[in-house]
C-alpha cells in the first residue's frame, strides 16, 4: 500500500476501506506519509466527500492514535457536552454544576481555544487559583468524590486529529463536513463518555452557515457515534447573535454564576441550559420526558444546590469560591465605558462576529497558543434583541484595560447592532435535535 | 496576501489574478509557502481546473523561477521540438541532424529521464564519449559553428517546475491538463527558442489515453504561447503502439541511423521524422506548403548530408562517430533471444506499454535518478502491426545482459503481441495539427 494510491483513489471518488484509513492514519503519526500527501489528501476529500463508513474509520483511527480514556464502570452514567462553539456560549460552565446536582456524573475534557475569546478552560481560568491541568486519575477520582470535573485536554489524546487540524488550519481544508465530524467526535470519544451532548450551531456566528449544513453535520455525527457505540444526541441551535449577554472571560462566569443562583431564568442561556440539562436526564433514562426532566432541574437550581455545586467544583479545583459572592473577586479592569443608543426604538439584530471582533481587540482571546488573555475584559449586552431601548439608554458597556482598544472595540460594537421602529420577531433557539 | 487565502480561493474556483499566481510561486522559491501548502493546491486545480490566463501566468512565473537562456539573434530562426514522450520514441534523434542538414538551426535541451527507457539525452549517451553536459555558451557557439547542439536540462531553468513536480508526482496530482500544459511550456521557454515544435502523444502508452484529451492539452499550450509571444505547433499523435521497431537506448540510436543513412523510407519514424521535419520548415517561413518542404527534406537525405550532419554533432560532441558505420562499437550486450512466433497470421496489435516493462526489467531505464542505466539492452520488433508473420518466424529480439531478466522481459514481450487472422487497419499517425 502506498500513499499516493490512497490519494489517487480519493480524487477519483473512490471509497476508502478501513485498512487504508488505518494505513494513512498510521502512516501520517509515523512520518512516513508527508505533510505535502496527507495536505492532497485532506483537499480530495473537500471535494469527493467520504461515507458514513469511511469517516467512522477515520475517527475510530484516530481515537486509536493515542491514549483512550476509561472511565469504567462511570462511562454508561456519565455525560459529556461539546459544543462547536459560538460567540458568548457559557452553558457549558452552567451545565455542569447543574447536572452533577441533578445526580449526573460530569467528566469533561475542553480545549483551550485560539479564538475571539478564550475556550471553557480560559474562561474557568478566570476564576483565581481555578486549575484545569488534572490528570486523568485525579480527574476521575474527583467524579467519584464530588460528581464533576473539568480539565484541559492534553495532547495525548487523538494526536492524530490535532496534526490533521494543524494541516487543515493552513490548507484551506477545515470546511470539510467528514473532516469536521470526525474531529470532533473523535475527541469526545476518547474522552471515555459513552453519551454525548453535542450543540452544533449555525449562523453568522458559526462554522456551518446555515441550519441545512448543521443538519447534514450532525447526521454524520450521530452516525458515527452508533457505529463507534456512543450515544450522540446532536442538538442544532442558531448563532446568529451572541448567546446571554456577556462576551469574554470573567464576565461570563459572573452571567453563569448569575443563572445558577436562579436570577437569569429566561432568555437562550436559560432556556439552552434547561434543555441540555433535560435532554441529559432522558438520554440516561433518569426521566421519562423532557417536560419532567425540566421541572426537575429549575427546582435544582432554585434549592440552591446547582450553585452550591459550582462552589464545590471551584474549591477542589484550587479556585476563589469567594467570587460567587464578590465578583470584585475577578481581575479587575480599568475602563467601563457605556455605548448609549442615539435614537429610540427595537434592537433588530446584533452581530455576534462584531461583537467578538471588538473583544478579541481588548484581549480577550488569543491568536497563538502562547499569547496571554486579559481575563476581565469583554462586552456586556445590557440590550438584547427585541428589548425595547430609548435614546441615551446603554446598549452595552465594553470593559477594557487600554483606552485605545476601548476606542476600536467601540466601532465594532456600535456596527454590531441593528436598531428598527418595530419589534422584530426571535426565532426559537433550537431548530432540531437529531439523535 | 496570505498563501491559504489563494488555496481557498482555487478551492472555490476562483480565477488567480497574475499577482497572486507570483506569489505563489515566489512563495514557493523562498520557502514561504510550505509543500503541504503548494501540494493542497496542486490538489484543488485538480479540481477546479485553471483559465488560459492562469496557465499562461503559471508558465510566466516558472519560466522566471530561474535562468532564461538567451539565444540573441539565432531565437527568432531556431526550432525546439519536444514530445510529450512515448515508448521507442526516436524521432528527436532523426530530427535534429536532419533539421541543421536544411539550414535550421536546432538547440536542444533534454532530460534525463525516469522511465522505461532513458530519455533522449541517455539514448545518444549510450554513444561512446558522447557527452551532453554543455554550458549554455558553449552551446550557442555550437549551434553558430555547426548548426546543432544538444545539451542535458541544468536545474537552472524552471527550477519551480522542478518543485512542482516533484510534489505532484508523490501527490496523485500529475494528470492536470494546465500543469502539464505550464510545465512542458514553461521548459521550452526558458530554453530560448522562438518556434517550438510539440508532439503530444495520446494512446495507451502515453500520459493522455484519448485523442480529445490530447487535444485540450495541445489547445492550452498553444494558446499560453501565443500568450507569451510564442510560436507553438502541436502534432497530436498516436501512442498506441511502439513508435519504429527499436525500444531502448543504443538500438533507438541505431535506428536512428538507419533512418539517416536512407535505410528507413517508409514507417512511423519515418512519416514523422518527415511531417516534422516539413512543418517546421514552413513555420520558419522557408517553404509555403509542407508537399514541396518533405520534397526537400527527403532529397537532404538522400544525399547524405542528414547522416553527415548527425557525424558531425557526434564529433563534435566528443563521441565516437565510428559507431555510425559499425554497431558493434556500441555496448555489447551477452544475449539476444528470439521470440518465435506460434501460429501464421497477421500482427493486430503491439502493446506499448507491455514492451516498455519488458525493457525496465532489462535495465534500460531507471527508477531513481542515481541508477545506472544499461545502454545496449532493449527489445527490437522484426513484426510490425499490420505485418504477416508465419510460425517459427521472429516477431521480436530481446537484447539482455543477464539470462534471469531476459526471462522476465519475455513474459511481456509475448504478451505485447496479439494475432490475428485477417489483415488490421492501420491508423494514421498524426491526429490533427493545432497552431
Amino acid at each position: 500500500m502506498r500513499v499516493v494510491d490512497i490519494i489517487e483513489a480519493k480524487k477519483q471518488g473512490r471509497e476508502h476501506t478501513k485498512e487504508e484509513i488505518d494505513f494513512l492514519i498510521n502512516s501520517l503519526m509515523n512520518g512516513t506519509a508527508a505533510d505535502y500527501q496527507i495536505s492532497a489528501w485532506l483537499m480530495a476529500v473537500y471535494f469527493q466527500g467520504m461515507t458514513d463508513d469511511e469517516t467512522a474509520y477515520l475517527t475510530d483511527a484516530m481515537v486509536r492514535s493515542g491514549e483512550v480514556i476509561d472511565l469504567g464502570e462511570l462511562a454508561g452514567s456519565v455525560i459529556d457536552k461539546h459544543s462547536t462553539g459560538g460567540v458568548g456560549d457559557k452553558v457549558t460552565i452552567t451545565l455542569i454544576p447543574l447536572l452533577a446536582a441533578c445526580g449526573v456524573p460530569v467528566a469533561k475534557l475542553s480545549g483551550k481555544g485560539l479564538g475571539h475569546t478564550g475556550g471553557t478552560i480560559d474562561k474557568l481560568e478566570s476564576i483565581p487559583g481555578f486549575h484545569t491541568g488534572l490528570s486523568i486519575p485525579d480527574m476521575i477520582a474527583q467524579v467519584k468524590k464530588i460528581g464533576v470535573a473539568i480539565g484541559a485536554q492534553t495532547q495525548k489524546l487523538t494526536p492524530a486529529d490535532g496534526k490533521l487540524y494543524a494541516l487543515r488550519d493552513v490548507t484551506a481544508t477545515v470546511d470539510s463536513r467528514p473532516l469536521i465530524a470526525s474531529s470532533v467526535v473523535s475527541k469526545k470519544i476518547a474522552s471515555g463518555a459513552d453519551n454525548i451532548i453535542l450543540d452544533v450551531k449555525y449562523g453568522s456566528g458559526a462554522f456551518m452557515k446555515t441550519p441545512e449544513d448543521a443538519v447534514k453535520l450532525s447526521e454524520i455525527m450521530v452516525k458515527i457515534g452508533k457505529k463507534l457505540n456512543k450515544n450522540i444526541t446532536a442538538v442544532i441551535t442558531s448563532m446568529d447573535e451572541p448567546l446571554g449577554r456577556a462576551v469574554g472571560n470573567s464576565v461570563e462566569i459572573i452571567e453563569a454564576i448569575e443563572f445558577l443562583k436562579g436570577n437569569i431564568t429566561e432568555g437562550d442561556i436559560a432556556e439552552l441550559t434547561y434543555d441540555f440539562a433535560a435532554l441529559s436526564l432522558v438520554q440516561l433514562g433518569k426521566y421519562p420526558d423532557t417536560e419532567s426532566a425540566k421541572k426537575f432541574v429549575k427546582e435544582v437550581i432554585s434549592s440552591g444546590n446547582a450553585l452550591e455545586k459550582f462552589r464545590e467544583l471551584i474549591i477542589t479545583q484550587g479556585g476563589d469560591a469567594g467570587v460567587i459572592d464578590d465578583y470584585t473577586k475577578f481581575p479587575p479592569v480599568k475602563y467601563a465605558y457605556e455605548l448609549k443608543s442615539d435614537r429610540d426604538g427595537y434592537v433588530q439584530h446584533i452581530d455576534a462576529l462584531k461583537i467578538a471582533y471588538g473583544c478579541k481587540l481588548l484581549g480577550a482571546g488569543r491568536e497563538k497558543k502562547t499569547d496571554d488573555i486579559d481575563y476581565g475584559v469583554g462586552v456586556f449586552i445590557n440590550k438584547k434583541t427585541g428589548e425595547a431601548v430609548k435614546a441615551g439608554e446603554t446598549l452595552c458597556i465594553i470593559y477594557s484595560n487600554d483606552e485605545k482598544k476601548t476606542q476600536s472595540a467601540l466601532k465594532y460594537c456600535k456596527e454590531a447592532f441593528t436598531l428598527s421602529d418595530t419589534k422584530p420577531v426571535v426565532h426559537d433557539l433550537i431548530y432540531e435535535i437529531i439523535k
